[in-house]
């Protein structure tokens, strides 16, 4: 059986596995200080043109954004995020639990709008009593968003100048970020990217890696202490160089790009089969997360051959799916897919 | 240059390292129900005697130990801890981050006494004010200690009964589990150490894996919701099946102690050596961290060719050191640190 | 200049000042064990008809909400409430602070419905990854909501039965719960109200008081050690007295009552004086807070003369604004108000 | 029964009482805007010579410390304070609850040392793994201290220097601040005692009024939104009148100070009577809190007739017990005492 459940559900890239073998008798320091970590910090400041930046590298995704966030904000504030970001669904509270409110504001298609985002803050301040209230203190987005949904350059730029204006910090998560770099409705490269906001996470674990996401803040400015506070999180590793091969190998001869591109590439045809076969599109995803809808007989005829995720069903009978490619789809799996597909 | 500095310098155990390329491409479910996953934890629950014990993989141990305790305990609840846990003083606080205190009694050679624990508690209990108190909810003990020192059966077995008089869950922290139970001086098994206490973890990062804690409540009476928890604290691995992999294979014909058996049979000779050549040891350590005190020239004299951890300066010039031997050490390292000892 | 831009504008109740007075010079032991505290629990009580419930004294709304909900829930819980819900809006994030996460239901003038709330706890347990998500743990509700509106005796009676069906406990928030009873519309009593919640406040700062707010389990089913986390919270008075002493006079003779009552006689005659003079009510409020849409000549005929609270601006240039009445609130005031209006 | 179990036995000053009478009807608005509160603060401002400094008025001492504490605090700090400190022990864990640590170190009959001080401080930054650990953020030190004792002006000196030195910010907890101003040994005043820390609180409870703790940053730097976070600790009061009142009313013609002169003669008098009798003090406080040792016979002929506080039991069968004045205390209560001692 085949499965599109998700890009997380092999294991990782071959060359992240070569390399973990290879290097696996070395002996270096823990906590990070290992030298594959300091190269893939290296490769990684290199990459998105920040010699400045300072690089962290955390284990997973809700663990990474919780320490950012808390780490980010002061105790009389909140993050600000759309109704459908992953911190206000999916991550158990994991930000209440540090202690501060997700400030939710309407989505579209999982993105949110400047324009929103700015009357929100503008009828923050005119409330007379907002000093009786959570502060807005960070602006967090993901890209990809929760529905595979991207940013263009131009919203990122009126995103940013609005966070600007009200002196806010704009957090970008990039769990799924190599398959929004490489979507062929992106406009902004990943140096582009780092210009456009103060901290942003890359994700490993949904792109080929065992585990791990790189902390990045472009303008070297992350909160003071904040390996301590990592600590603090519990999201430091004894033995760094798990995370430390496994980005150097990613950001080695662009490897990391090349995964998403090969992902997108086979999304890509995937829509496309699907839209060739009549199947109704949830919406028009341009990254590797397809949301397809689903009438009950192909559901029945995909049972026992195809798994995908569930993500909601209509009242008229049918299903929203989703379906993943990652970077061990293969052509060959797609193809099957296809000629399972009534 | 060699190291002893601490256990986790080198990768993990090849077998782990093969098992991971082996299964690379198995298509599993995340968030640990993969099938690796559901096969360690019945290989734990085999290897401890525990058959409706709950398992549950996390990744490091700041992060286990506190998410285990902050679970454990009810809002008005610490952690009773010696003051040389591990918990107390080089978690940079992750404990009370959670919103919990941890109470610390005295510690000998890292190792609380029962006596000592009944006494803290008929005291706390015989005050008047108690209730303007924290009060204590659980009780942690670290096996073996951060002084390389394990508890006896009987000491394990005062410990338990003063915490039942007292209704009170005893935690044992193994991050170093391994080295404890095949130490020379251990007379405690691992099934029996799983009937002394209410939850403990077995350490991977330490003894042999990438990184990984297995927490076991033996008798299958984990917090409620503890998964959502674990997801709460950042300590959910999407790719759950890293630690399964991981500790399906240290639990597989016995390499988790056969691992600590090793690394143990050359702290021994390591110790033997230092003894014979004069040294003095800080404490007579039972298992794979040894502490020995040198003098001046002999930090000169390995300088430059064996690293090592500085544990405290004495005044009279000398230094406290700590030697850790692991899977990875080899015979030929001790020969090596032999031959340049004075 | 008159004021009824809230109710808690003036002190407290002559009759409370009296008793301070009188008993001031009594010796009694801190912390709530004193006389007085004793004989407002007994007081409340009987004026409950819950003879077994638990009773304490905090002092102010936000922090009795905060421990409250922090005491009831698990650590995997969050507390439902209205959108519109003090806990959600107004109270600077205090519940966030505490490590729960407020979940938001729509509202209707401030209330919610039973239907709405059962439709949210349906679909949250129909979602194949709730396990990720923060779960519903408790159910708030204010009574009169900030629109001081009330809820039926039947509105509460099925929003108690979606309740009991999730094993949910019912949180009444009484900040200002006298003005509900002695409401027109009020169908139920205090005795009932206490059979339809597990907890519910009776709020004193509004209702005559100069401070203080009583937690009452009707059940007697108070978290465990309550009172040592009503410290945690910073709750706890050393002087107890001053809870105790107002509590035990307003709940002598039916004093809190008819407080309540007057302030109700004299919203219902302002609210007769508006909409007898044609102005609009925002909406129709049966308390002691009036919600009136007020063109800009009024604003500016009142302008110097009469305070009240802004509550939102038109856009075609009107302002809803709040008038409350108290204890203290004469007859005076509110012919000088309708004298005052175009 | 006479009592001198504590400072907090009876009620107000009568002074505070006819000032809440009288101005009771004043119509004021909420949350620390009315008058009373801004006079309070002007006096207190005043009085401690600071013209520049921020002042609010909060409740009750606990609800202040950790309000103060973790505020001032950041993440990856703690707080340093004597063993015996009232933060690390009778405060329900309040500071924990908010995540941070309480970094103890010895005491002397309730005080730190500078030297000791020093001495922890430079040993946690020689820790090669201190990143690993809790920062010291911040000192508290009470005044007096738990056990009566006061600081001179040299040991403030000292610590504040040390405290420079480190650049931590020193918080005096003065809950009983009067009696310590007021003591024949105090050699510091008001003024200069804000010239030595950057944040003190003077203590209403326990000298002459119902409730309220004012904190005093002197030179004008609270932590941003301070008041914001007041409100999120619960600890903003909607009649802040109740609090400005009663401040106001102490800080006019030297109330406080009076108040606690005379508590400290009448303790004066009764240490003299004491000691005039042969009996043993645990330790010569110079402050309205008074310990003794009592052997059986005293504490059996005083059994029924007088109330006071048991301290400590002693191995050889007598008891220490405290004896606290207070605003309230007559010379016939300490004559009564006398005449009962055996």
């Amino acid at each position: 059986m085949v499965s599109f459940t998700c890009d997380y559900n092999e294991g990782a890239h071959p060359a992240i596995l070569e390399r973990l073998v290879a290097t696996n008798f070395c002996q270096e320091p823990g906590y990070g200080a290992d030298c594959f970590t300091q190269s893939a910090k290296a490769l990684i400041r290199k990459a998105t043109g920040c010699p400045q930046a300072e690089v962290f590298l955390l284990t997973g995704g809700t663990q990474t954004n919780s320490t950012v966030i808390a780490t980010m904000l002061k105790d009389f504030q909140g993050v600000v995020a759309a109704t459908t970001g992953h911190i206000a669904v999916h991550e158990a509270g994991a930000v209440e639990y540090t202690g501060h409110k997700v400030l939710t504001i309407p989505q579209h298609q999982g993105k949110i709008w400047a324009s929103e985002l700015k009357a929100y803050l503008e009828t923050f301040y005119a409330d007379g009593s907002y000093d009786h209230m959570v502060f807005p203190g960070l602006v967090y987005i993901s890209f990809p968003t929760e529905y595979g949904t991207i940013y263009s350059k131009q919203e990122l730029t009126e995103i940013q100048a609005v966070c600007k204006e009200y002196s806010l910090p704009l957090f970008v998560d990039g769990a799924r970020l190599g398959y929004g770099l490489m979507s062929p409705e992106c406009d902004v490269t990943l140096q582009e990217l780092a210009g456009l906001c103060e901290v942003f996470t890359i994700g490993g674990t949904k792109v080929g890696a065992l585990c791990g996401e790189a902390v990045v803040f472009p303008s070297g400015k992350a909160p003071e202490h904040f390996f301590t506070m990592v600590k603090q999180h519990g999201a430091l590793l004894a033995k760094g160089r798990l995370t430390g091969v496994q980005f150097e190998t990613l950001f080695t001869d662009g490897l990391y790009l090349m995964i998403a591109q090969k992902a997108i590439d086979l999304a890509m045809q995937m829509k496309a089969m699907f839209v060739a076969k009549g199947y109704e599109l949830f919406l028009d995803s341009p990254t590797n997360q397809q949301f397809v809808i689903l009438p009950p007989e192909t559901a029945k005829a995909l049972e026992g051959k195809v798994k995908y995720e569930v993500w909601e069903h209509l009242p008229d009978g049918r299903t929203v799916v989703r379906f993943a490619t990652s970077w061990a789809t293969t052509l060959e799996q797609i193809d099957e897919l296809a000629a399972l597909l009534p």
